[in-house]
C-alpha cells in the first residue's frame, strides 16, 4: 500500500531533516530538491529512497557537511574545481552554475571536479543548464558495478551521461542513461519477485550469462549495454570525470551505500554551450520542434508503444505526479517515519495520504 | 585474390588524383590521409573503397572544390563554420586544427561546422586532436539510415561518435562508433554471402525483426545499439551537429553515394580539452596506464577474446598493416585500375602486389 505525497511537502521534509543534520538551509534544499526531481520523473531508484544514505554518511562524516569547494586551475572555458568531500548535489550544483556563468562570457565552458561525492541523477544537473538556454553535458564516474566488455568481475561503473537542451516551457530534452544495459535496482526487483531475466544482463560470478536475478547480489556484474559500444562510452566517461581530473577512478571509488565513512573522491565533467550564440532560442525551439515532429511522426514497429524524444516518458510521469503526488512505497514510508522520529522532523503530509 | 598495397603508395595514387580532379595538393593529401588512415585501422568500409564517390562528387561539383570555409559566429571558446559544401575532410581538418589552437588559449574549445559534405572516420579528427595533447570529441550527422527506437522506418543518421586522448606515442586511446547496433556495410556482406544475421539488427520494411540481410536493401532500416540509449544519444548528436548549427537534419541529408549532384549541408562538432591544463601529460599517461592495466587485468568472461581498450584492436591492425600493407580486394582493384585509366594516374605499385 503506497501513500502519495505532494512534491513540496516531501522537499519540506527532507530539507528540514538536513538542517536538522547540519547542513544549511541552501544546501539541504539542494538535496531535497535532487532528490524529488527523481522522483517526479519516476526515477524512484534515485530518488527520496536513497535520503537516510545521504543523511548517515553526513553524521559519520565521510561526506563532508560544510565543503570549501576551491578552483584548483583554471583557464578561460576550462575550470578544475576540488569538492572537498562536499555533497555531490551541493559540489553539483556550484558546478552547474558556475558552468552556464562562464559560458555567457566565453560560449561555451567546462567545468571539471574532483573529490565529489555521489551526486544523485545527472539529469538533475543538465535540466538545470538547460533551464539557463543552454545545452547542458553531464558525465560522471561511479563506483565499479559492470564489466568490461568480455571481461567477468565488476572493474568500471555504470557511468552516467545526462544531455539537455531547452525545448518547451519547463520542458526539456532530457537524455539521462547509464552505461550498464539495465540498472542493478530493476535486477534486484526481479529477484525480489522471483522472476527470471533475460540473458544479456548480468553475468554471475564465474562469468556466464544467467537469467537468475540473485547471481547479481552473488558476486555477479551488470554488463554493459551495447556490448562494446556502452563499454567504450563508460571508458571515456571515466577518462574524462576520473583520470583527467585527479579524481578516484574505478575500484578506487567506494560503494556510497555500504561504506558510510571513506571519501568518495568522484570526479564530474559539467558541459554548457550558449545556443544563442549560434541563433536565437525561438529559432532553435523551431528547429527542434521539426526534428521532434519528425521523428514521433515515423511510422512504429511491431509491438512498440510509440517513438518518444529523449526525457518524454519521465516528463509524463513528471506532469502526472507534480498534480497527484509522489507514490511512496510502505517499505519507504516506514524509513521516512524512522527520520522522522530520530530527528524530531514533522512528517508534514498526512492530509496527502491516499491509499 | 586481394592485392596488397603500402599505405604510402595508396595515398600517393589517392593524392595525385585528387590533383587531377583539381584539389590542391593539400586538400587531396588530406582527403587520400583519412581514406588510408581507415584502411589501415581495418576500417575498409570507410577507406580507399569510397575513393570513387567522393571524385565523382567533385567532378558533379556535388561537392565544393575550392570552399570558402568561412566563421559565422564566435565566441572566445565556441565557433560556428560554414564549410561552404566544401569535402568534409578539407573542413573537418581545418576545424579541428581550428580547435586545438583556440584551445591552447581557453583551455578548451568548441567547433561547430554546417555546410559541410560526407567526412569519413570522426576517429580521423579525433587521432589529430590526441596528437596535440588534448582528448578530441567529434561528432556528426548523416543521412536517415537508422529507426528510431519504437520506430520502424529510416529516420535518424547514425550519427558517429569518436572520442580521443594520448596514450603510447603514436597510439592514442580511440574510441569511434556509430549509433547503429551493426553497420550497414556489415549486414550487406552478409546478404553477398547468403547468411541470415541475428534478430535485432535490422527491421524489414513493415517494421518486424527479421535475419534476412537482404530486407535492409528491400526498404528495411537499420535499428540503434543499446535499445533507447543509442537511439537518445544519435538524437543528442543530431540536435548538437544538426539542430543547432543550421545544418541539414535528419531526412534532410541526401544519401551522398547516390545523390551525387546536391550539397550535402552536414553538421559535425569538434571538442578539443587541453588536458596540461590539469596535470602535464606524463602524470595523465601514468594514470591512464594504471587504467588501462586494471581493465585488461580484469578475468575475462566465457567465450570472451580478452579485454581491450577502445581502439586497441584497430591499433593491432594498423601496426600489422602499416608494415606489411593495406589488402585490397580484387573489386576495389578494379575500382582503381578504372580511375587509374580514367584520370591517367599511373598504379604504383605493382612491386607492392602479393596474391
Amino acid at each position: 500500500m503506497a501513500v502519495i505525497i505532494k512534491a513540496e511537502r516531501l522537499r519540506k521534509f527532507a530539507t528540514q531533516l538536513g538542517q536538522k543534520i547540519g547542513l544549511s538551509e541552501k544546501d539541504a534544499y539542494t538535496l531535497s530538491e535532487s532528490l524529488v526531481f527523481a522522483n517526479l520523473r519516476g526515477i524512484d531508484s534515485h530518488g527520496i529512497v536513497r535520503l537516510p544514505f545521504y543523511l548517515k554518511r553526513l553524521e559519520t562524516r565521510g561526506t563532508n557537511m560544510n565543503p570549501v569547494i576551491k578552483v584548483i586551475k583554471e583557464k578561460p572555458a576550462l575550470i578544475l574545481l576540488d569538492g572537498d568531500n562536499g555533497m555531490g548535489q551541493v559540489v553539483g550544483r556550484y558546478a552547474s552554475d558556475m558552468v552556464t556563468k562562464r559560458a555567457k562570457e566565453t560560449g561555451m565552458a567546462y567545468v571539471a571536479v574532483k573529490g565529489s561525492s555521489h551526486f544523485g541523477v545527472a539529469s538533475y544537473y543538465a535540466y538545470h543548464i538547460a533551464k539557463e538556454g543552454m545545452a547542458g553535458i553531464v558525465i560522471s564516474n561511479a563506483t565499479a558495478v559492470m564489466s568490461a566488455w568480455g571481461g567477468s568481475k565488476r572493474i568500471i561503473g555504470n557511468n552516467p551521461l545526462a544531455f539537455s537542451v531547452p525545448y518547451k516551457k519547463n520542458e526539456p530534452i532530457l537524455l539521462d542513461i547509464s552505461m550498464s544495459g539495465v540498472a542493478g535496482g530493476k535486477i534486484r526487483l526481479y529477484a525480489k519477485n522471483n522472476q527470471e531475466i533475460p540473458k544479456g544482463w548480468i553475468l554471475n560470478k564465474e562469468g556466464k550469462e544467467t537469467t537468475n536475478p540473485n547471481d547479481l547480489l552473488a558476486g555477479g556484474t551488470l554488463l554493459p549495454f551495447g556490448q562494446h559500444k556502452g563499454y567504450g562510452i563508460a571508458v571515456a566517461i571515466e577518462i574524462l570525470t576520473g583520470v583527467m581530473t585527479g579524481a578516484g577512478m574505478m575500484g578506487q571509488i567506494p560503494l556510497w551505500i555500504k561504506d558510510l565513512v571513506s571519501p568518495l573522491n568522484i570526479g564530474h565533467v559539467f558541459i554548457a554551450i550558449d545556443i544563442t550564440n549560434f541563433m536565437d532560442l525561438a529559432t532553435f525551439k523551431k528547429r527542434l520542434s521539426w526534428m521532434v515532429k519528425k521523428l514521433k511522426a515515423s511510422p512504429v514497429s511491431e509491438g512498440s508503444s510509440g517513438i518518444y524524444f529523449p526525457g518524454e516518458l519521465e516528463r509524463l510521469t513528471y506532469l502526472k505526479r507534480d498534480k497527484e503526488g509522489i507514490p511512496i512505497t510502505s517499505e519507504i514510508w516506514s524509513d521516512l517515519e524512522a527520520l522522522s522520529q530520530k530527528y524530531k522532523v514533522k512528517l508534514p503530509f498526512k492530509s496527502d495520504i491516499k491509499k
